[in-house]
């Protein structure tokens, strides 16, 4: 029985984490959840899972999920990022699952690692921000830090069994989002409508705009070459519309390995949380005889700045991707309230990183200074 | 440094291997080669690779090459079916590579395997004709068998790291031949040429023809039935015209584990040699940004009736694969003769497994006997 908290599980990675674990009520237990403020959901999980302990970062939520819990239900309401840092490391806990969105996840993960508890990783954002330190933590404690992204734990399967020296380059595969095959002139009024209908995957909000920007593959670039310890120009973006290869590994002898499979969240889900096994399911299965065609471009960098946006950070090194990540986040919420076009997002994040003053050995405060500060600069900036 | 006995060196796996073993001097030492009777061919290799033996399979041939030797080479002249033998067994080689064509490959292997010898396996119909036979003594004697078909050695490269138990299916993919959307009509009057010409890979003659009624395919899921020890009912063959993928397992987790190449047997020839390792190589890597499309069909089992015919003889179980084979390398050898059409390579198949007496647990005796009766009744039918 593995003994599971979730940090954010009310998201769509959280809802089907939870999916998940319900299929196999016999090999999980939630010991832990959390969310920021989507009480009623929260409820109904405390209902079903019985976790000991509930995490609620915004203070109000907190104070009403607790005048509503039944009170037959024994169950810890913690609050803020205390609550959140004390559900991440639990003594009880072997794995924890972080599926919050944006960089307010690194902290726990911090925690959790530096209590040695296995990470499942889909908040991409602790490594863009701070992989260098969490990277070396997590060596330090030796703990694993097992991938969610869909891409990640491609290449994550994919390296099974083979030695990281025969790795020649990582190939992340990339729908191409909801904008493949336009150009610039016909994006330059989209609304957030357009952008957060995705192709292939039904995702949250934040993601559906990376993903429309290309800055979601930025951002897996960056995990990536974290998570694998590869140089970040043996990382290879490669534009395949129909998400079914989820990425490759190419070896040293010229041998691809990719994972392939439905579209569907909860399989690397699973597998973080079962590996090294793999469990049965009954999730939908490819079906080769009516599959028609898989089809390759390359990703159009003057269409989508921001995944050049995030090469040119691994390149200059140091806090550029921190920097690039917390501009970003603001910058996907304001045009999420329409309060800024789509070529902003762009535009502000390179503004950030020509005002950006780098440090080459970030600490944690460091890192958290620069999210202050590039918050700041963007709203700033967009006034 | 690994040291090689090859079984057929002359041929297109042969000197395949060569050319590995040639730009890795450092890594392998041929020891033993061997041929049907290519003197100079493998007066050639023997000046090369200054092997200590060498097995002429025909007598003459083998005395012909003795008399060309220089005399200032010192090496042991052996011929016949003994002399495969020799080789394939000898106390000083790590693994033997078997690389001949047809079920001559079957007693050799055997030998090797009883002295503990590591199998690079090039030559499937060893396992078609007596997998069952052959896999017992692998067991026994803890001797791995390591696939040197593209097809499963992709497979094999799949399964690396990952659990038997989890296997849900194996993925063969197929080019669909010269012939791929041909139908019955079409192909009555083909000539040997034309069968000759596949698409993506330059392999021997036998293997091309195979390749052009499907029969090689069907012989394939024969063989990864017994290497990989799963129902041939979870072996699904589809059709990939491209040649990239070159094979992939299900598991029960719904995920797919691919693996992916440009079409050149010496990448399965290397794997092979080097594993569990992976060494660097020049050879050409896949460009996915000059690729432009992959296609699925299911195979035609009208039209290549020899792919149907192979899982039928699985389904009947006992000596059937055996009587196949053996049936269709004589036939495959007459249309290579110009004697009869390209349908009556699975016309005479099929009265060869109609005449045939099964046996359920056959012995090394039964399958060489089973392999003698089914060439003279072919001979007999087609007169």
């Amino acid at each position: 029985m593995k003994k599971i908290s979730i940090l954010g599980s009310t998201g769509s990675i959280g809802t089907q984490t939870v999916d998940v674990v319900r299929a196999n009520r016999d090999k999980f237990e939630v010991v832990a959840i959390s969310a920021n403020s989507s009480v009623d959901l929260l409820l109904e999980q405390i209902k079903e899972f019985r976790p000991k302990y509930v995490a609620v970062y915004n203070e109000n939520s907190a104070k009403k999920l607790k005048e509503n819990i039944p009170t037959d239900i024994k169950i810890e309401v913690l609050s803020g990022m205390e609550g959140l840092k004390t559900i991440s490391s639990l003594d009880e806990i072997d794995i924890l699952l972080t599926a919050v969105v944006g960089m307010i996840g690194l902290v726990p993960t911090l925690c959790a690692i530096q209590k040695g508890i296995t990470i499942a990783l889909a908040n991409k954002e602790t490594l863009v921000t701070a992989g260098q330190l969490v990277m070396k933590e997590a060596k330090k404690y030796n703990v694993d830090i097992l991938p969610v992204d869909s891409e990640h734990s491609a290449i994550f399967q994919a390296l099974n069994g083979e030695s990281h020296k025969t790795i020649e380059k990582i190939i992340l595969t990339a729908s191409g989002g909801p904008f493949r095959g336009k150009v610039k002139k016909d994006l330059l009024k989209i609304t957030k409508n357009e952008a957060l209908k995705h192709p292939n995957w039904s995702m949250g909000r934040k993601i559906s705009i990376d993903s429309s920007t290309l800055m979601n593959k930025g951002l897996e670039v960056i995990e990536a070459k974290w998570l694998f310890d590869v140089d970040y120009k043996d990382v290879d973006v490669v534009v395949h519309p129909q998400s079914i290869i989820h990425s490759m590994v190419q070896f040293n002898d010229s041998s691809i390995i990719a994972q392939l499979g439905c579209p569907d969240m909860r399989l690397p889900i699973q597998y973080a949380l079962t590996y090294p096994d793999r469990i049965l399911n009954d999730f939908e299965r490819l079906d080769f005889s009516k599959m028609s065609t898989f089809t390759f471009e390359k990703p159009d960098l003057e269409t989508f700045p921001c995944l050049k946006l995030a090469y040119d950070c691994l390149n200059q090194g140091g806090t550029y991707c921190a920097a690039l990540n917390s501009a970003n986040e603001i910058l996907v919420n304001e045009f999420l309230e329409d309060k800024i076009g789509f070529y902003d997002i762009p535009y502000y994040i390179e503004k950030t990183l020509e005002a950006h003053n780098s440090i080459s050995e970030p600490t944690l405060e460091d890192i958290l200074e620069i999210d202050r500060w590039s918050r700041e600069f963007v709203k700033k900036s967009i006034k």
